[in-house]
């Protein structure tokens, strides 16, 4: 079984899909020929990826290694001005390379900093999640929070290459695992009934035990990644067609954020996608013409798969507030990706607060039988 | 004399040029459809040109204002973040328009926040000043500085377009007006040997006592820009052919950024730049032949035109790193664009330190005698 494969993306970022592309990064680099090479980290990958990617390849050898803080209060201006002021200090010029080895926290601020360095340098993406080799390294999407608001200030900036290899899911808590799982499910419901239908047959907990490095695995993200790519390809800067992937994340981001402002509930981005999807759903079914059975399949497998954490009342107004400071928003009102079915996208389907406050609700009705209780 | 026209850029960037380009304005931000409108300024451009902009144009009367600080200090990281958060608070969207009213500065700040505004909202530049007509509006780069050094976060990032009013120069202070000139001349030695004798015939003094609304100035900014327009459409990203725009620019950046750190002798760009030029053009008459007479011309006029204030040899050391630091630095070696003769120039000549003290010695040598005692 030979687990490979090459995508190349018209921003000409070729992914490069397999456990034993190493030799790629190699040949990569050796093209490329940088002044000189470092290796964003964050505390985990620098002690779970790192020491792999090193000993697999010959190119990395003298690269010098940057940390950042893990999580998403990582992604900050702040955080980025540190980095920028690292590589000045090492002489980093327009020629160096950036390498982001890291979960989507660390792409998105690694791809942030490479895209501002001396108005752009070179990086390449090794996604270390779930969440980074489903989703987040795919696309040239880089950004920082501002705020509570995510993702508020960032650049279009392709990374040269990304390699996606499964072996680094192995040390993933399965925490995040699930978490990456969400921007999947979230890939089957807006393109393919078949992947949906062959996910709603695995409950999470039983998809959460196949090996990562398996061929179920394999196919569900190989999938992703070239369903993320058709159509980021064809809607680079999200004018379009490229809003089809926000299912589930105009409520999820706000609660993501959210949950930063209050801590204790900290949800992953996957875990509020989850509970963004299960309010699109409902609004899917309100103004979409989704049926009633296929909103009880999406909530059910959901809502049993993934935590589900009330909205409080007294919260709801900071929550409707985040939303509109989101990127999803158009001369006043929010505007939804929705399913007529499943693998049947809308996209700009504007949503009264009314109908958005009745979307809450109907997940908040689902805690308490579920998740974590069942799990 | 119809002082108008409009030149279009492969970045899609019409540059319109004119005292009677309002209605265009008028015309472009109607068929761009905004949500809304974010006028930036600095306390002068609000008070000597804000009112005439809002009252020759009809879709600006409900323009919000945002105002940064003016001069260099101004572009930093920590004012961008202060404008990004004002646009959040004035709920700004994907849809906003940004508009830089100003010089150099708030088109490098505003075309900065623009850019990473949630990915990229559109702007269009207004530049007011000498340097910002002829130069810094033109090209796409956006830039901050960071701590002492000169534009190095930033990105390429385009305009919708630029709006090029000689009248806008009226209410400058002559000191800018002949930072302005810096630029034009720096085209003329690059790019147009005609362009330099015509400008050599005229000193510095008497260049400036023309009427900014003259001819004789349109045909100056007007050939400027087209001049760099022509190398910026050839090579957006500076990887080859728009180094050639650096002459005079590697010590120059170096200098106005020193001149920073110990206030006193603050250096405008232009200023700068010309130091910069007299020290090229040393480095070229020893590393890219050009004839004793030529330097001899271009360092007389540029010393009698432009302060020349020495640089103390203690202060030697810094300036070097920052030169170093900037982003004509290739593998550790400092590389200049330098002329062969004016009008022919050559890109990536490497320079060794002990060199570019030579030039700076020479540049020393000419304090004293010139401006600004025989202004």
């Amino acid at each position: 079984m030979k687990l490979f494969s090459r995508i190349t993306t018209t921003d000409r970022t070729p992914i490069f899909f397999g456990n034993d592309t190493f030799s790629s990064i190699d040949r990569l680099v050796y093209n490329m020929r940088p002044s000189d090479i470092f290796i964003l980290v964050d505390p985990n990958t620098r002690e779970h990826c790192l020491p792999h990617l090193i000993e697999k390849t010959r190119c990395l050898e003298n690269a010098r290694v940057i940390e950042t803080g893990e999580g998403e209060s990582s992604k900050t201006l702040a955080n980025a001005e540190k980095l920028w002021n690292e590589l000045i200090a090492s002489g980093a010029n327009r020629s160096s390379l950036m390498i982001n080895l890291g979960g989507g926290v660390v792409s998105d601020l690694g791809g942030f900093v490479a895209a501002g360095y001396q108005r752009g340098i070179s990086y390449i993406n090794i996604p270390t999640s779930l969440v980074g080799q489903a989703d987040a390294s795919i696309g040239g999407k880089t950004a920082v929070n501002l705020g509570n608001i995510k993702n508020q200030v960032g650049f279009f900036y392709p990374a040269r290459a990304v390699f996606i290899m499964p072996l680094f899911l192995k040390t993933l808590p399965e925490k995040h695992l699930r978490s990456g799982l969400a921007e999947i499910i979230k890939t089957a419901l807006i393109s393919d009934a078949n992947l949906w239908r062959k996910i709603l047959r695995n409950p999470v907990r039983r998809l959460l035990q196949k090996p990562v490095e398996s061929r179920f695995w394999f196919d569900l993200i190989a999938g992703t990644v070239k369903y993320k790519n058709k159509v980021v390809v064809q809607d680079y800067r999200e004018c379009k067609l490229r809003k089809v992937l926000n299912f589930g994340h105009t409520v999820g981001h706000a609660l993501e954020a959210f949950s930063h402002i209050r801590p204790g509930n900290l949800l992953l981005h996957g875990e509020a996608v989850a509970a963004g999807m299960i309010c699109a759903s409902y609004l899917s079914h309100l103004k979409a013409g989704l049926a009633v059975e296929e909103l009880d399949a999406i909530k059910t497998y959901l809502a049993k798969g993934f935590p589900v954490i009330p909205v409080e009342i007294s919260s709801i107004p900071a929550v409707m507030q985040l939303m509109m400071h989101d990127k999803k928003e158009h001369k006043g009102e929010l505007q939804f990706t929705l399913i007529s079915k499943p693998g049947h996208p809308l996209m700009n389907v504007s949503c009264e607060n009314r109908e958005i406050l009745e979307a809450i609700e109907f997940y908040n009705s689902l805690s308490g039988n579920n998740y974590p209780a069942n799990q």
